[in-house]
């Protein structure tokens, strides 16, 4: 595949379907392409001149290879200009046009042959259903939507997969100072995702950081990977949608919302991402985030200095609340703050220095020195008459070059000259408490992610992983397996008789389970094929009788089992995910926990610091730390089978799950009571 | 107390300690009141002409009386100039200054002393330690923050604890477009408080929205009666803070955090206020609102026209996932709509139109007859080349006069211009798709609230409740409390012997529980003082011997207790609290769900409406409603429980609390297995 250079960096562009009617879309293109500098060649078999450019009938009369080739066509026309476009040796195309794969079968056969082409051919394609993209500093807006024609150049990266939201995006881009790289609609997406088009930007060195609105994501595990790459070069920050069922409006849409939105948001984050709720967020986080970065640290401390208390109040709630530390600065810095403030004022953390006067900028140096604090917040109302904001900063010597935000809040119009001077000096301004305090949570969290990327590096799995043919397991074959993995079970023996059974009753610690075995019977409680707490002979003997009386049509064992000592219960789960591949649940066992939906996931394989902050994550990640004086349960044996079933998993492409519900904690190890492996999609049973 | 029309609407003002100094106070309020037409009398004894105006040594010396006498003076002049004020009998003060009681113990004296002058010779004061109001509609700004001078007039309310907040918020209703009736900082508030001021602006039909920015509640019982009562004329909107612990920062500020958090949210909810989080969503939300209520409705059907696809799945995510319901467009309308737009476009709900053109205005129209909608947000990209928003909206006839949101996305410019041209049509424009949907979900928000409100009217508590003096009561008699007001409790026995305790359980089904009751015991688990599952008369002699080996100071008696059934477990709670009075809480039960942290809370007296709303709220509620086949508990068992110990909490202002400790639920009935009445703070005893 060509680098997609030749889309967003290209030296000639080619519209097909160019247009002298202004309300065309092929008129607006050419419109707002004649800006730039590039060599321009409409494609028209109807017309021989187009906003003053020469036009060809079909881009092999254009007699050389262009570099991108736009089509602004209905639907319908594509398929035959693609051929065109293979036969002239374009090197890139981009299609705006809606009727493709969004739209039904029809278009989805069309988009297909149009895909295939351009791999066979090794050209690449933006779209269909895109509304382009956007190059400030190329100046090139190969969009026409209007009014982002004077983007400022900059250093950001936009990706979204709706090209109405590359538009909003661009939008709120400018209205918050920022300058953008490249704004991009990824549209269908078929050939360039958005996975593809991180990384790109991640290797591009003028962008510095990369904000990315998704939708539904087919290729799950290539925009894990590509976050992972892309966040320890820059920092990515993503909005994604999906949280509700929006039903057949989805599939009429570019975007699909495949794979659970809980499973797409841990895999983001897992792989390094800042994962925000709003697209002005989005903006606002990049930005900052875009200035300086935090150094990978496991708890960054956080500082605010603020000019008034209320504001202040706000941004230290928002932080507690998010979990952000807010050390208390050391006796030294509190004593020399003191010197320069007057008595009573607050100076612990938050600084309240009452209006900023002349010893604002010492006091901030103050803080920015103190060895507990990795970052200031600074916030005070827009009082030009207090001190202008851009002396202020000026006078500020940051010598250890920590991240500074400075919030603000006032009449927008002058909050924007407050950015122009304040900005250029490294500091990004944001025109709002609770926003500031935002961009402070995503810094710290975007430096502990990289902390724990760092901890968390690539393995390989081991190679003495048992595989598993592609048939569903029963209880005991699948325990077999999770005792080859070193997953203890309960003791059991399985027995084809009465008589193997008295045997084995003889041999094992009372009271036990007795279940049935049958390959038919994936749920053996429901048809009464579990009785638990035998404890005598003429109990074993009612349970074998209870078990022979179920109708099944594949043959029946007996399996016996000790009975496990009571404990905390929990849910671990292992799934070869349609989009995001290998992946690892936890969840907390019990009526309770199960009706809450207590969960935490993972794409697998798993660091160590992956599974234990799998455990943390449990809202009820309390009850296994010892809660109420109960004892503290074996962390590290659940980390250990947490990152085995993930091993496991990776290692068993063929499967679809392997469920290990309850497996039981107890202060030293833990046991799996019950186990099931189930086949991957295409193989598998009926299994609900 | 004199009304706050003296504050807010004086016809005179003295600014006490006016200066000629520009870089005072003093000046700056002189300054910026200069503009208004209002008599103004400077009041400095060193100065004779500030600013041109006749500078006067005293209040008094004025010779007449004034409405409002604002005090630019440091904290220590402050309590003389009171009595000046009082002694020229002026309608209102309003104290700028800080170092009151948020400063400590001399700050809270000074304070104290003033806010009893005032009482005593009804003077409404505001503050001390705000930063004052603006009354655009008036032409007058009594603040001296830089860049509020214009602010539209119009009918929005802004009450914020915090000036500098005031400040912030004036500012965003500027940039969001949106008129002020008048923006008051609250400060200390000891005289005029929050609710005072809901109060006021309730009754002042030139305001038609209210928002409130909240920290600490003192007075939570008269918040929630100011919101309750001001909710039914004019929507209410509320963004609190207070969800984590920012300690003595909190104390050195205006505001305390007084009472939790999750109370606070609850109050307001139930008193009909819309909960906002940011102070961005508080005037967008408040913006919307203050156009057009939805009709108090169980639960409106919602609407979505929209010119992209994109923006339409974020809004339509988002709305379904905060529960807000968009059904499908009837038939009649959709075959309508169907012949106004190309095949192929989905039409159900949301109505994806494309780039809006000509049949725009009559899709709106169509989809606001529908029936089943109550509301229509309609959302398009600016984009002028398909049509102006301006003839799009007027275009629409709207004639069941429902509420309609447009969203839009684009440069800030150009947004503003389309505010100005389609917002005089009633119809008001929010700038980001994500905002649009927060706005509607406020829309349904305040429409469910208010048929709420409407199911719940106040109502007087029976005048038969059992009055309990002020002690703590054991287990026996707290549950003879219980069964008095209906809530049944486990057959049982009190034992004052060995001899009457075995006599007891021949009379109980067994098998039962026996407990320790002692006055100094509250914890009888803890000490070993409950044996549970006794069988036999030998069990029993057991129990009696490991209870008499208890050490206790009191006398101690034996219950003897049936034992329940098995079934799902509930927390019940009623509570005196310091700040909203009579308060009931509802906790799922058993260790996970305590973990978790599963309850809910409203103030009492509760509407049957209340308490079915509590019990719904519950996360694990669905384990209430038959879960996994398991029978659905007596909901209406459960909320009159609730509603019973509501009232028994409102009729006992002398208790603290009273604790259900589990209530175990049935298919019909339940049970309250454990009980506790604890006397209120000052006769509390220890109970942790």
């Amino acid at each position: 595949m060509s680098s997609l250079d030749q889309l967003f960096a290209p030296q000639s562009i080619a519209v097909v379907g160019a247009s002298n009617n202004a309300e065309k879309a092929g008129y607006q293109m050419m419109a707002v392409l004649e800006s730039s500098d590039l060599s321009l060649f409409p494609v028209n078999p109807k017309e021989n001149e187009i906003l003053g450019y020469q036009a060809f009938p079909t881009l092999v009369a254009i007699g050389k290879r262009v570099d991108l080739a736009i089509f602004t066509l209905p639907a319908g026309a594509c398929v035959s200009a693609m051929h065109d476009a293979v036969a002239a040796g374009v090197g890139s195309v981009m299609i705006i046009s809606g009727g493709f794969s969004e739209s039904g079968d029809e278009g989805k056969a069309r988009q297909d042959e149009i895909v295939e082409l351009c791999e066979t051919h090794n050209i690449r394609l933006l779209g269909p259903n895109t509304s382009g993209f956007i190059a400030p500093g190329k100046n090139l807006q190969a969009t026409f939507v209007p009014g982002l024609e004077d983007l400022p150049p900059g250093h950001m990266g936009i990706i979204a997969q709706s090209g109405a939201i590359n538009v909003t995006l661009a939008a709120l881009a400018r209205d918050l100072n920022i300058g953008v790289r490249l704004a991009v609609g990824v549209g269908n997406g078929q050939n360039t995702s958005a996975a593809d088009l991180i990384d790109y930007l991640a290797e591009d060195e003028e962008t510095h950081t990369i904000a990315v609105y998704l939708e539904g994501v087919a290729d799950g595990r290539h925009l894990y990977d590509a976050v992972r790459s892309a966040s320890q070069k820059k920092p990515v920050i993503v909005m994604a949608i999906g949280r509700s069922d929006v039903g057949d409006f989805a599939a009429s849409h570019t975007g699909n919302l495949i794979g659970s939105f809980e499973l797409k948001i841990a895999a983001l984050k897992q792989a390094g991402a800042i994962v925000v709720d709003t697209t002005r967020e989005l903006m606002s986080v990049a930005k900052c985030l875009g200035f300086k970065r935090l150094p990978p640290q496991e708890n960054p401390g956080v500082a605010l200095v603020t000019g008034q208390a209320g504001p202040g109040m706000i941004i230290s709630d928002y932080l507690k609340h998010r979990g952000v530390t807010m050390p208390n600065l050391g006796n030294g810095t509190m004593s020399e703050i003191a010197q320069l403030l007057p008595p009573m004022t607050f100076i612990k953390n938050p600084v309240d220095t009452g209006r900023p006067g002349s010893t604002f900028a010492p006091i901030v140096d103050l803080v920015l020195a103190d060895q507990a604090i990795s970052a200031v917040l600074i916030f005070a109302l827009h009082e030009p008459a207090a001190i202008a904001p851009s002396r202020l900063f000026a006078e500020i010597s940051n010598s250890a070059s920590k991240p500074i935000i400075f919030g603000t809040a006032g009449p927008a119009a002058l909050l924007a000259e407050t950015a122009q001077t304040v900005e250029p000096l490294g500091i990004p301004v944001i025109t709002n408490p609770d926003e500031a305090a935002t961009c402070m949570m995503a810094l710290v969290e975007d430096s502990r992610r990289q902390y724990h990327l760092n901890l968390s590096r690539e393995r390989s799995i081991g190679s003495d992983l048992p595989i598993i043919d592609s048939r569903s397991l029963n209880e005991h074959e699948a325990k077999v397996v999770l005792e080859t993995l070193g997953i203890p079970c309960p003791n059991r023996r399985l027995a084809h008789t009465h008589e193997s059974a008295l045997e084995s009753f003889s041999h094992l610690k009372k009271p036990i389970a007795l279940k049935i075995i049958a390959a038919d019977i994936l749920h053996k409680t429901e048809v009464g094929g579990v009785c638990l707490n035998i404890k005598t002979v003429e109990e074993l003997h009612q349970g074998l009788t209870q078990i022979d009386a179920i109708d099944t049509q594949e043959k029946k064992a007996y399996l016996l089992e000790s009975m496990a000592d009571n404990g905390i219960e929990v849910i671990l789960g292992g799934k070869n995910d349609q989009s995001f591949g290998p992946t690892v649940l936890l969840g907390l066992g019990g009526t309770t926990a199960e009706a809450l939906g207590d969960i935490s996931m993972r794409l697998a394989p798993l660091s160590e610091r992956d599974a234990l902050e799998m455990i943390g994550e449990l809202k009820g990640s309390e009850l296994l730390q010892g809660w109420r004086g109960a004892p503290q349960v074996d962390i590290e044996a659940l980390a250990r089978a947490l990152i085995t079933i993930g091993d496991f998993i990776v290692a068993n492409p063929q499967l679809g799950e392997i469920d290990l519900n309850p497996v039981r904690l107890y202060p030293k190890g833990l046991l799996a009571l019950d186990a099931l492996i189930i086949p991957g999609a295409h193989q598998q049973l009926h299994t609900v």
